[in-house]
């Protein structure tokens, strides 16, 4: 019994470590797309990891980084962006929707880090009101979200930009009724504060990664969004409960039998990300952590299914309970 | 200008070279699936290879071996099969249907040739027909097929059992208007003389592979059902175009640049499988193979993309020439 169904989902139990579907399939289908959601919910991983950031006519669309990447981004003659990187910030809707981001550019070290997706044309940038409708068909029935905001650096300080960001995106929520199958997810804690207050009725998923791990090339840091963690004065765990979080996500080079367990005490839920790599598939099994954020869905379905472990059960039931 | 429209789909040219899905997209759904197919389609790989053969009711089904692998085969309580392995021939659609298809088991020497195959419940065996319909789709509307005729090692040499392969798999083709998409395809030379008497409209693939490169683990060998090379008298290519084949589909490791040119002056073409190394895929692009049939069609694009190559323009238009 908990207060919020949702995170039934995200529950690891003997037997059972979940699988959450990174920005879609990254491995294999274009990031962040209705095409690769749909795979991976398709390959039965219902859960979904994702970014959203507001354009400039103030809509949530699902993208990672706050300037489009060229490498992923072609214009109308099919050609991949060149030059400075546009920031979505600044682009209506409609502009942005003018690009194409179904393929990779493998020429770029972003593009070498994906060497097996899939290269589609006229794929847009999709509003999270296109990806959440899809919770609403059939074949989205058992779809939950782990919704990221990513807060711009240049204006996370700025509360009026953080309140917007969180109201959007709540709002695109609450209109479907999908209160109970999302989760608030960001690097921001104090963007997460203003989730607490603006959406208490939806749980809070605090991400992190320590300094020393570096950042991913062709990805926006969260350094600069992100608490302190030297000056917290308290293991991490512990920060993210006195927060208000029910969901830590660590990075998988900070993850470790000992913190996990220390989490859990806590009574906190565990994702690691990003975890794509086999060997780091079991070590993070062997951490015991609830859950696994993957570009592989595949692979990582394959390494459960070998050391017997399964990663959904009939959801809907599950959030029934 | 040619007799067979479909072969221009199959054709490669300066700057152009085909990509095929074998059995859909092996590395990434499970083979020879109308959800794989669809995958490969979606990914904007049109041209698919896969394999029929014959229920005991008489239905052409899509599977590639004689027996059905337990490998992949899961019984009504989700696991897979044990023991002796089914014969296709032997059981009548409705029970060859009662097993999913829809994952490996990663303990076997099959199941981990393709460790990012994702795991799927409830897929079956499709019927020739079902698959033959997605090309009368919008979404299907570029598909060609590449379709392999098994035969089975055991009656291969029974004339009427030979014909009744081929006559329900021709039936199923012209039922639908397919015959202008198609590309009848075979091991067995026997078999494709049946085709060019029973559909001379269709053109035909002479697959080879020579005796010195080994059976796959997991697969049925095809020696015992293909012409004996070593007398043969002449270059395989000139054989194939001596039996009245358009296209050749030699083992990748049988390609050399000198073959290719020696069927190309012959007037075939030639597409390789089932090429999936990146190294693999290089080296047949420069022995300027017509097409590159693989497991990993996104790998494939990835790589001829960073060349400066396509796999595809207008389906439609080049059907139309």
């Amino acid at each position: 019994m908990t207060q919020f169904p949702q995170l039934n989902g995200f529950r690891g139990a003997p037997g059972l470590v979940r699988l959450v579907g990174h920005r879609g399939a990254r491995g294999v289908m274009p990031e962040n797309t209705l095409e690769g959601f749909e795979f991976t919910v398709k390959s039965g991983v219902v859960a979904l990891e994702f970014d959203v950031v507001l354009t400039q006519d103030a809509v949530p669309v699902v993208t990672h980084n706050h300037h489009l990447l060229n490498a992923a981004t072609r214009g109308a003659d099919g050609k991949w962006l060149q030059g400075a990187e546009l920031k979505v910030s600044e682009l209506p809707l409609a502009q942005l929707q003018s690009y194409d981001v179904g393929g990779l550019d493998g020429r770029t070290v972003y593009g070498q880090r994906f060497p097996d997706q899939v290269f589609m044309s006229n794929v847009r940038v999709p509003t999270l009101g296109d990806l959440l409708d899809m919770a609403l068909t059939p074949q989205g029935a058992d779809m939950l979200f782990l919704l990221e905001m990513k807060s711009d650096p240049e204006t996370a300080h700025t509360p009026e930009v953080t309140e917007r960001l969180v109201s959007e995106v709540v709002k695109a929520v609450r209109t479907r009724g999908l209160e109970q199958r999302t989760v608030l997810h960001s690097f921001d804690w104090n963007l997460l504060e203003v989730c607490g207050r603006i959406a208490p009725d939806m749980p809070r998923s605090f991400l992190t990664i320590m300094p020393k791990n570096a950042d991913d090339p062709g990805e926006d840091s969260s350094k600069s969004v992100a608490p302190d963690f030297a000056k917290l004065g308290m293991p991490v765990p512990q920060a993210v409960v006195e927060a208000g979080g029910q969901m830590w996500c660590p990075h998988y080079l900070d993850v470790t039998p000992e913190v996990v367990a220390q989490a859990h005490a806590l009574g906190l839920l565990v994702s690691t990300w990003t975890v794509n790599e086999v060997d780091d598939m079991h070590r993070m099994i062997d951490a015991a952590v609830d859950g696994i954020v993957t570009d592989y869905p595949g692979r990582a379905q394959r390494v459960l299914l070998e050391r017997g472990l399964v990663w959904n059960e009939d959801v809907a039931r599950m959030v029934a309970e």
